[in-house]
């Protein structure tokens, strides 16, 4: 007979649980694996909302496995390392991002690419190699294999920089695959959300123009003003974007509802790529002679590998990038998922597990 | 008033045109203009018969200006060139492509990249630069600039090499830009026509390993025995597209009919790319999340630049890659257009202009 979530494991632990898919977050009560050779085990202190946290608790992907524990923008303190654990010691500030195990022996992994592993384990909702579930974030504490480790520089605000551990990498790393993190190239952000703000940050750091791009001209002020874009262009304007047409070397194209590709494929350059980050769970239509005459791409990033997500993550202490959040208390969550539904955030709710989570325990 | 086609230069030249779009091509005269200072002059021995000229001759593109001489597989041998010209000399063995001008001051052009400039010309049914029409290879003359002018090395047969000039250039630069042409690849090639037979040539000689993927089993002995293809799958059988599945490294998609690219995307491995080189009118469907969670792409390609050509013609020399062709007469050409609307051609009619394009003259 299998054991329950409380008993499988030899650690208590205690966070935040979906049930069922109604997606309601309740208290819940479960149990961490005793910190094995390679494992780190941390005290969670800030936990950051991803908008598949979202999708996930109400198994908008029908991929989700009850009880469910979502998280995957972890940040907190080390209180226990394995022996043989050589990338931290108590006390180091670490992270988990969205994925905790792998194969360790697929091209994917042996090339640092563990989130396209076949058998790539995610933080939550995921069955581990020892055959439990996985339990993410919205919880007291965590454990992982040090290979998923990530470690904060001192210097950093932990709540601020939680979310860049699933929408800054998410970012980071197609600038950086498909050939856009370049000084003076011109880059599109479309949706100005969690992971678009990060990407205007990203993308200026880069030394890139940045232009954001949104069916709404109120995030105008914001885009220019607060976030440093140099431009922005309003995608219902016809006259904008046909001025704008052939200027893109690169965009980052965030939206996870359909929409149409055809404008934003005629804003590139020829050479240009377009990469779509939001999953969109309907097909997009694609025009295929705008692809061929000016050799466009359109094409997809997850998160990215460990090592470079700690590289990100040192990248954006270099140049001061965090997430723009509004820290919220455990009690909050079930609210903070309507607002988020809503897309009512400016840009990311992050949860102070360290404060508030205890303070629910029943 | 504008002069007649005959007149507008001095001298004279003869083809076939379309003068509608019902696309029935007829004896025409024409003119050519000088031989310019930097310009060539051939006599056309051979002009390859390309799925686009079907399309053009019948204004399926809406962009098809009449009288319409087609034809963009040119092959024939110097007879003049300008005081500046340094590429060739008479009796030399050149051909041209699909593009006759360009800017040759964009970013493209100076990246030899002609065929994406913005003013690109193209061989037959543009203005050329003294705004009169172009006219393609089905003629008994062609005169261009020496830029875009091709050498033959002496050895390869003209007949079957004029066709590399468009269908050798669409496989050879995608499978080089891309970076698939390398050695241990695994490549695929959807449809067997005019440009699939010529990619599995090309690719393997890149050292590649080749699977033929297509609806009918019909071809698959040609595919693995003529060709020298590595397998065969055919993309109705499903079990056969499951045992593929992330096995891919890139796939050139020839095909121009509305077709699912979800089959295609999942043969991919992770980083993969899915190259369209079919123009399809209608747009197709773009599964968003595989493309995602395996960081791959589809893309296009269109032809590519004159170095290029020149490049993928000495690279075809050196391994003896030509196209299979059936050489038919000038005067077959219609019937020869119907067949290829069939497919009904291994792999590429070639017209015979040197014998048989005088005998029609009126």
């Amino acid at each position: 007979m299998e054991k329950s979530p409380e008993q499988e494991h030899p650690k208590k632990a205690f966070g935040w649980a979906a049930r069922d898919p109604s997606g309601v977050l309740s208290p819940f009560k479960f149990s961490r694996r005793a910190t094995g050779d390679k494992d780190v085990t941390f005290r969670v202190l800030y936990c950051g909302m991803c908008h598949s946290d979202l999708h996930m608790v109400k198994n908008e992907w029908g991929m989700s496995t009850y009880p469910l524990v979502p998280g995957h923008e972890i940040a907190g303190e080390v209180t226990e390392v394995g022996s043989k654990v050589e990338k931290v010691k108590v006390g180091d500030k670490v992270g988990v991002g969205c994925v905790v195990g792998a194969c360790h022996s697929c091209e994917n992994c042996n090339n640092d690419l563990e989130v396209y592993c076949p058998q790539m384990i995610l933080t939550y909702s995921n069955i581990y190699h020892d055959g439990t579930l996985t339990y993410g974030g919205y919880s007291d504490t965590m454990v992982a294999n040090e290979r998923y480790i990530i470690r904060f520089p001192e210097n950093v605000p932990l709540d601020a920089s939680a979310p860049l551990l699933c929408a800054g990498i998410t970012v980071y790393s197609p600038l950086r695959y498909y050939g856009l993190a370049e000084p003076g190239k011109h880059i599109g952000v479309v949706g100005l959300g969690g992971l678009g703000h990060v990407a205007v940050k990203f993308a200026k750091a880069f030394g890139a123009k940045v232009t954001v791009i949104s069916t709404s001209a109120s995030k105008k002020d914001e885009a220019l003003q607060h976030l440093g874009a140099d431009s922005f262009l309003i995608s219902r304007d016809q006259e904008q974007m046909q001025a704008a047409k052939n200027t893109f070397d690169g965009i980052l194209d965030t939206v996870s509802a359909v929409h149409p590709l055809l404008p934003l494929i005629d804003l590139l350059k020829s050479h240009g790529k377009l990469v779509l980050l939001g999953g969109s769970e309907e097909p997009l239509e694609l025009p295929v002679f705008p692809l061929i005459t000016g050799r466009k791409m359109v094409a997809g990033s997850a998160t990215g590998g460990i090592k470079e997500i700690q590289e990100m993550i040192e990248f954006a202490a270099k140049h001061n990038i965090t997430a723009d959040i509004e820290v919220i208390s455990m009690e909050y969550v079930n609210t903070a998922m309507e607002r988020l539904a809503k897309g009512d955030v400016r840009y990311r709710f992050v949860i102070d597990i360290g404060n508030t989570l205890p303070v629910t325990k029943p």
